[in-house]
Order: C-alpha cells, then structure tokens, then sequence
C-alpha cells in the first residue's frame, strides 16, 4: 500500500518535505494543500521586489532554473499533488482525516492520511490599533500585499509611508521605499531600538544612526495610537503619542507568530514561544503528525529553550530532515543558534546566538567587549571596518554570541558562519581564540577580527581589560562635572584635533610608545580613561600604566566605536 | 628575579608571543634577535607590494595604524628589545645560552635564557637546478628579495618572467607580474597541477583554465631542467625537458621547508615533515623551549598527523598562546584543520581539511562531490557561481574537507570558515546538512550550497545519487565509439543548440519535468548520463529512471562544472 501523506502548507517546508519524501520514496501518494493559489514563494525577497532588484513577482515564485512553481511543476518535476486554495479547517486524529475546505466556492473534502505535515508558517503579529483595516495598511507576507504595495508605489501616488515595526522586515521594507521610492518614510517601534531581540541596544543604535543617515524617519519607543483614514479614500494619516504624519501607505511589519490553530484545535502540544513543540526528528505530539518551519517551536542549543524563528532557511533544512523521516528514514534536528544576517543599505548587520539582553533573560551571567577591526590586511588596498560584539558567559568562559555590522556584508557572514558552526559545541573563548579562520590579505587580517574578539575576552576575563563603553564615555564627555582625564595615546597626528577641541574637557596626548618613559605626566587624582582608534594601543597603555600602579578604564572599540555610535565628539576629523 | 626571554626570529610568531608575554609580565626581560635587519613584516604582502596594491614596501611593516615595526616601535610600544641582523649560531641547552652572531660584524655574544623560543620560521626550497644562484633569479621570501624584484619590473627592463613553483606564492607572484606589469609570465611546476596538495586534480585543472584565459603559461608536469644566464648579465633564459623560452627574470616559489638547522644541532624533536615536534602548549621536546609558526610541526585534527604549514594566521596564533605560557599560563594549541584561501585574478579559490588525494593517502574512503550553486538567492539581482567540492569518509559519513572556486571571495570564505569550525568536531554529512548558514537573499540561497554539498553527499552514500565526472563525461562525449546516451533534461532553450551540435553523438532531450509521462522514450540498452546545468534536476531524473527500472549515471556538478573545465562540448551557449 502507498504511503498517503497530507501536508498542510506549501510555502518552503511543505514542498521541501514533500519532495524528498518523492526522493525517497517515488511510490507514495503526496498531497499538498495550501489556502493560497500563489505558494512556493521565496517571502523573504518581498522587499526586494518591492524595491525593484526583483522586476517581476514571479521571480519569487520560480526555480533557480526559471520554471514557475505552480501547481504544473509540483505534479511534473516532484510528482507532487496541490490542492490550492484550498483551507485546511480541522484535524480528526483519530481517523486521521483533515477537512479542507475550497477558499472560493466553499466546497469541502476529507483527506485521509497515514502521516501529516503541518508547514502552515506564521501571522503576522496585528497590535491592538485602530485603523488596521483601512486600505492601504499592508503586512508583506504574501505575494499579493506584495503586488499590491508595489502597484500603489509605482503608480506614484504614495509620497509618504509608515512602517510599524522597526524588525527586519519592517527595515527592509523602509529601505526599499525610501531609497528607490524616494518615499519619506517613518518607522515606529514600541520598543526603544531598532531590531529588538535581535541586536543589544548598544549595536542597535549604531544601525539607528545609519538609518538615519538615510534619510529614514525612526520613531523608536513611539508605538502608533491610530491609523486614521476612511473606508473609500484609505489610509490618511497615523498618530502616535504627541504627532501625527500624513501618510498614503501603511506596512504593518510588527512581526510574526506561528500559525498555530489547525494544531491547537487539533490538541497537538504547543510551546509557550506559540510554536508547535516537536521532538528532534519533527515529530508533534501526535507521531503521525510532522512539523516544520515557521509554525514550530525550535530547541535553542545555547539555552535549551523553545523558541520560535521565522527563516525561509530553517523551513528548508526541516523539511528535508521531515520528507526523510516520512520515508520511514530517522533523520534528526537537533536545535538552532539563530544565525541572522541582513543588508541595510550600504551595511550588512548580523547575529548569532545570544545577544547580551537575551543572555542576562536566559540566567548568564555574559560579559561582553565591542572590537573594531578592518576586515582584510591593513596594507590590502581596498578594505573596510567590521564592528564585532562578543558575548560571553563570565563564570564558564563560553561563548553565547556575537553581533555585528559591516560594509562588506559576505566577510560579516564569514565570522558569523564560523561562530555558528562552533555554538552547537559550546566553545570557550580559548577556542575562538584559536579558531582557524583561513587568511590572506585580500580576505582576513594575520590575526582575524574573531580571534581579536576571543582574547579581549579574554583579557576582560582575566581583569586584565577593563572598559568603558563608548556611550558611557560620551555622558561623560558632555559632562562638565566629570572629573575625568581622557588619555589619548595615538599619534599626534590623530589626537591634534581632538586636543584642540577638548583640551579644556580633559583630553590629554600621551603616545603609548611612550607612556613608559612619561609615568611622571599621569594625573593620579582623577578617572583616568585610556583611548586610541580601535582600543588595542589603549588596552597595552592601560597595562603599562597598571604596572606603574595607576588603573584606567579603556574605551570599548576605540574611537570608532564612538563614531559608529554617530554622536560626534568634535569636528569631522582629516583622517 | 625578572624571567629572562629570548627569542629567535622576529618577523610574527616572535612578536607576537614577546608582546603577549610583556602585557601579562611587565617585568620580563626580552630580546628578539633576528638575522634579517628588516624583521616584523608581512611577507605574505609581498606579491601585492610587487604588483603595485602596496605602494611602500613600509607597508608591509607598519602596524593598522602606520607606525613602522622597527627595533624602537618593538622597545616604546611593547618594551621588547630586538638585536638585528644578529643570527643564532647555537644553543646550549645545558647552560640555557644561545651563541649569537652580529651579521656585519661578525661579533659574537651568548645570550642567557630562562626559556627561549624558536620562531625561526620556513626557507625556500632550491631544487636541484643549475643556474639557482644567477643575478635575477629570486626567492621571495623576504622584503629585500621584494623589492629587489619590484626595481627590476618597474625599470621596464624586464619583458618575460619564469616561475618555479604553482603553489600559492608562484601563482601570486604570476599574477602580480602578469596582471599589472604586463609580463609574459611562464609558470613551471613539475607536478601535473596548479596548487599541488592543496587542491584535487579536478579543482586545480579548472583553477589553471582559469589562469590561461588570464594569460599566464603554464607548464604543469615540466618542471625546469637549466636556468641559462652568466654571472655579469644575469638570468638569460629556461629550459624544460623539450623547450626554452629567454627571460629576464626567475622567481623561485617551489615551496618551503621549516627552519629546524637551530633545533636539530641541539637536538631537539623534529617530525618527519621537518618541522620542530611540539606538545599542545608549544613546548618542544625541551620544557625550557617553545616554538610557533613556519617551523613547527602541527598535529591536523583531522588526520591526526604531523604536518607543516606555514601561515601568517597560525604564526599570531601560536604566538599568544607562547606568550601565555612563558608568563607562567597554560593556554593550549590544539592543532590545525589547514584552512586556506587566496585571490587569483577575479576568482577565489580555498579549501579547508583534506582534498580527495589527501584523504586516500591518509587511509580514509574518501567520496566526494561537486557542487554548484549560485552564492546568493537566485532572484536576488548580483550573484554568481560557487563550485564547492565536499569530501567525505565512505563509511563514518564523517566530513573530511571542502575545497572551492567563486567569484565572491569573501563569500566562499563564510563556507570555509564555517566548516573549519565544525571540522576539529568531526561532523557528519548530517551535521553539515542542517549547519545553519546566516540567510537573507543578498547573502545566500535559502537552502544554503553547502547544505546542499551535505545533501548531496547523502544521497550518494545511500546509493541514490550516482555520479559521473565531468572528465569522464567529457571523454565519453568526445570517444565516437562509445555507447552512450546524454539525457539533457533542462528546458527546451538550453538544450537546443547542444541537441543542434551533439543529436548525432547521442545527446537526447526529455525535460525533467515530462520524464515520468514520456520513460517510454528512454532508451534501455546503453549507458544513459543524465544532465542538467548543476546537477539537481537531474538527480531528479536519476531517481525518477530508477523507480522505472533504469539506472543512469549524473554528471557532477551539471554543465556548470564542465564550463569551469573549460572545455567547451559546444559552440558558446546564448544563455
């Protein structure tokens, strides 16, 4: 007897599952149903449809081959039947049966199987506001909201755009209406930062401070209090507390949640994160019955927790590892470190595993350094900046994670794939330190920028490091009350300016190649605090001046750091 | 009492482990002495400094922020003294004194250590060739020899250049040589291959079609018999068995050997690969003794082995972890996994772990596959190819290497590194499989290519996936006399004008996607190779035929892999 499998869903991991289960077993009898008669999208390229870099919306639909998978390709290329659109209602576990339902004509149908997938991905995440329902309030989770906010923006009837959410795709959504567009463009996020949960507001707000650079309009920790507007004309305007914008276009981009319903009516156990719990071989609660995608909880392998991620990538690795287990295999997942990674703009921002915030919630006790380094040879002509955070867990020397920021968005990835390769194994900092990241100077620097990370961890571990943050040493710059020597030791050439700006602030000049000879210049009485361009030149004057006695703090990530951080201290600088 | 340091060579393990030790204990007392009074450079900088990125050959002295690493930089920044040109002559153990001489002088002074390090890194290997010691022919192995080299090219006296040696260094040199200064370059290398130990045969021959489109001559399997030339006028010309060609100018870069001559005469450990037999703290077979960098022997975690690599990289590394442990610490250097890349003309090239022949000579059952993918999600608007070749152990399913061609260099490298991070853990091909790649459209493909590398892998453990080369394709194309049928199942428009050139050679054209209507059209008497651009159609096809009764043979890596060969079956596609 063929093996009847019903999968529910049909966006990445359904039609990965399915298809390796056809792989594997050309004999059994798939059927995919999805609610949707566009499926098999790749959503994550709305933006840059909408953008333009993607002219035709198809393009999120095809093959790399150029062949559009619709319901033809599944049953020719993967012997995959689709019943689309076509709405699965409810589950009856015990016959094994689903009812689905015609989203046209209402007609239903039972659909026996021996073994169930649920893909049925995320929502988007609706805040309690009014006005959501108005024309032109658009999320982008679909290929027809896709359509529909890329035929109001080309028809030139869109001056001005709100964006609710400041996540990923609410920034990415920014970026492509402001920057092709041309849109004015204003981003509201409840929370107090830029890509929460994700990046620590330290990184945060350099990323913030780019946007901005832009020309994108933030409004973090201003939620929207109304979405004003009427029925026939649309969208008019939005609110928050204390100012209002016109606008002609809304993006609702407040996140997602695992689409959960069919499994929660059905019983299937479901984790606190919203996500359908399942074993390592994506089993739910109900064996028979596999899940996948954006629609599960996920083990986090740093945590041990649930958590739920919506990655078009995770979908993809766990619908393999399902259709192998569908085909009587016993393939396993074991969990996620939650690799990110996005462009913005000119920058690519990315993390992996735990940012210090996520640390702290999970019970760490993480301590973290900034370190700024270029991403090639200091001598290779062409070559860029890349702002690393490391964090790690004090008691236990592990590694928990790293965020960052790059021009070169591939070198960034470069890192943050080797340190997600590592996390499952739960590295030290030793073992960063010595992590074999391959090198030659168009694409590394002799000591890379990561195991420059592992060991100002570790000389922060061992008290050896003690910093300063850069926001923390920028209070205290614009504090007249602060008794503070700032204790610049690079060249003369870079600190002249500065010196010039803020003699009378307390910035003083001592190159650290002579620090050792010129102990007697040290104030004694005062904070002292020690900075150069990126924070190894100060981190060896804070040594030396450690052995004559004397202890300073060391700015995190240099000067930089602070430029990054966009608050600009003096003058724009020669170099 | 201060401890007493001295340290042979200066150029980076050295540096590195005297700076490390003097951050941890101020109050040590340490002297480098190096032969060369040029020391503290990055000679891997050196084809770019001649080929003109690197303007000053300062350049490649100077730390990030400009300061040349002179004997004053080492004794104000880091308080480490440097004798130089001054060479070790001996060492005696007994009374812990190493006997030293001033090059110029001829000076004689012993050193008192309470522990030494060898830091003398590699030498250049001289085959036995007549001619070596001829104005114009020059290692490049130090910064003299550099700019020796870059005054004879930037004169314009010098119209063509020899080469020994395709390994990283000759090929570099070749470019710089090549690409900017307009030569006719002649590489030499008396194995059958570019980048011989490095990469498989099969890689290496597309890396060479690559150089040859680029200009350079190469002459693989022919290694130099004479160099020609006199004393007064310099190098004249080469000869191969069965040529000569007249040149101004010979670089020798036929690989290098660690400098053991210090160690050996006092009797130190050596491994068979030459270089100094350390433990995992760096010390060699004297506890008094630590050695890093070129010269010393590194266990490869993967193997198990005692090899030699000489790297920048590794150099720093172990240079900290030195460093550390004269002061007293006990940080460990677990070993190496050989992680390399480099820049050729547009293309990069890098491998992690061992290739296919490496693996076979190590006593593994190596299987491997080629894979291609594009680097980025295919409807994103910049990508391009990435060629990966994934080696395996037939029976552990254990992981082995990686070795790569792309254009992104830097993006290739996140694949490197990932893997260089998972491989001292020894991975499954099903860790690989669900290894979480950071994913946004500018950055990869959702199922990432080296996921795609694992999967692959795994269906051809399984027996699913049978593979042809791309040679044996191309010899089976070009014999009249086999009997073979090449199943073209990609889409009409790519397969027409092979079918024009090849229908009479057997090329037969039946899309993927109609295949299980049309296996009637199957011939069931000769061998069938299906094919498709990269391979993953056509595995589809493979597993279709199979469920039919037929098996077939897939060509590995698609026609993608056998354009990279570069040798083209039919005229230029349009596509």
């Amino acid at each position: 007897m063929a093996l009847k499998v019903v999968i529910i869903g049909a966006v990445a991991a359904g039609p990965k599952a399915g298809s390796r289960l056809k792989r594997l077993d050309p004999s059994a009898e798939v059927v995919m149903v999805d609610r949707d008669e566009i499926f098999a999208y790749g959503g994550c390229g709305i933006p840059y449809y909408v953008s333009g870099d993607v002219a035709e919306l198809n393009g999120l639909r095809t093959t790399s081959f150029h062949m559009v998978r619709d319901r033809d390709f599944f049953r020719g290329a993967k012997g995959l039947d689709v019943l689309a659109p076509w709405e699965a209602l409810s589950l009856d576990r015990k016959r094994k049966e689903v009812l689905i339902r015609q989203v046209q004509t209402g007609q239903e149908r039972r659909l026996g199987y021996d073994k169930l997938v649920l893909a049925t991905g995320s929502e988007p995440v609706r805040p309690p506001l009014e006005g959501l329902d108005l024309p032109g309030v658009w999320p982008v989770t679909n290929l027809h909201q896709a359509r529909a906010v890329k035929t109001a923006v080309s028809r030139g009837r869109v001056e001005r755009a709100a964006v609710i959410g400041a996540g990923p795709t609410g920034l990415e959504m920014a970026e492509a209406l402001g920057d092709l567009w041309g849109l004015e463009v204003h981003v509201f996020e409840q929370t107090d930062q830029v890509l929460p949960g994700l990046l620590d507001q330290d990184l945060a707000h350099c990323v913030a401070h780019h946007l901005e650079e832009q020309g994108l309009h933030l409004h973090l920790g201003q939620p929207l209090t109304r979405i004003s507007g009427s029925p026939e004309k649309g969208v008019r305007s939005v609110a928050w507390d204390g100012g209002e914008v016109e606008v002609d276009l809304v993006i609702l981009a407040a996140g997602v949640r695992p689409n959960n319903t069919l499994a929660r009516e059905a019983g299937l156990e479901i984790a606190a994160c919203g996500g359908l719990r399942v074993n390592r071989h994506l089993q739910t609660s109900d064996p028979d019955i596999f899940a996948g995608g954006d629609c599960v909880a996920n083990r986090c392998l740093i945590t041990g927790r649930e958590i739920c991620l919506a990655s078009g990538s995770l979908a993809n690795r766990q619908g393999r590892v399902i259709g192998t287990n569908l085909a009587g295999g016993l393939a396993s997942f074991e969990g996620v470190v939650g690799s990110w990674i996005m462009k913005l703009f000119d920058t690519a921002v990315a993390k992996v595993g735990l940012s210090q915030a996520r640390a702290i919630e999970a019970g760490f006790d993480p301590v973290s350094a900034l370190v700024v380094a270029s991403d090639r040879a200091h001598f290779y002509p062409s070559q860029d900046l890349m702002y690393l955070k490391l964090v790690v867990d004090r008691p236990t020397r592990r590694v928990l994670g790293l965020q960052g920021l790059a021009g070169a968005g591939d070198a960034l990835a470069a890192r943050i794939n080797a340190l997600a390769a590592l996390l499952p194994h739960q590295p030290t900092v030793d073992e960063l330190s010595n992590l074999e990241i391959a090198y030659a100077p168009p694409f590394a620097q002799a000591m890379d920028i990561l195991n420059a990370a592992a060991n100002t961890l570790d000389n922060l571990l061992a008290g050896r490091l003690r910093t300063i943050s850069p926001q923390e040493f920028t209070r205290l710059l614009h504090d007249p009350g602060a008794d503070v020597v700032f204790l610049d030791v690079r060249g003369l050439q870079n600190a002249k300016p500065y010196l010039e700006a803020l003699g009378q602030r307390g910035w003083r000049h001592l190159p650290q190649e002579s620090l050792a000879e010129r102990l007697d210049e040290i104030p004694r009485d005062k904070t002292l605090i020690t900075m150069c361009n990126a924070g190894s030149r100060s981190y060896e004057a804070q040594v030396t001046l450690r052995a004559a006695g004397i202890e300073t703090l060391n700015l995190d990530g240099g000067l930089a750091a602070v430029k990054k951080w966009g608050e600009p201290i003096i003058p724009p600088e020669p170099d």
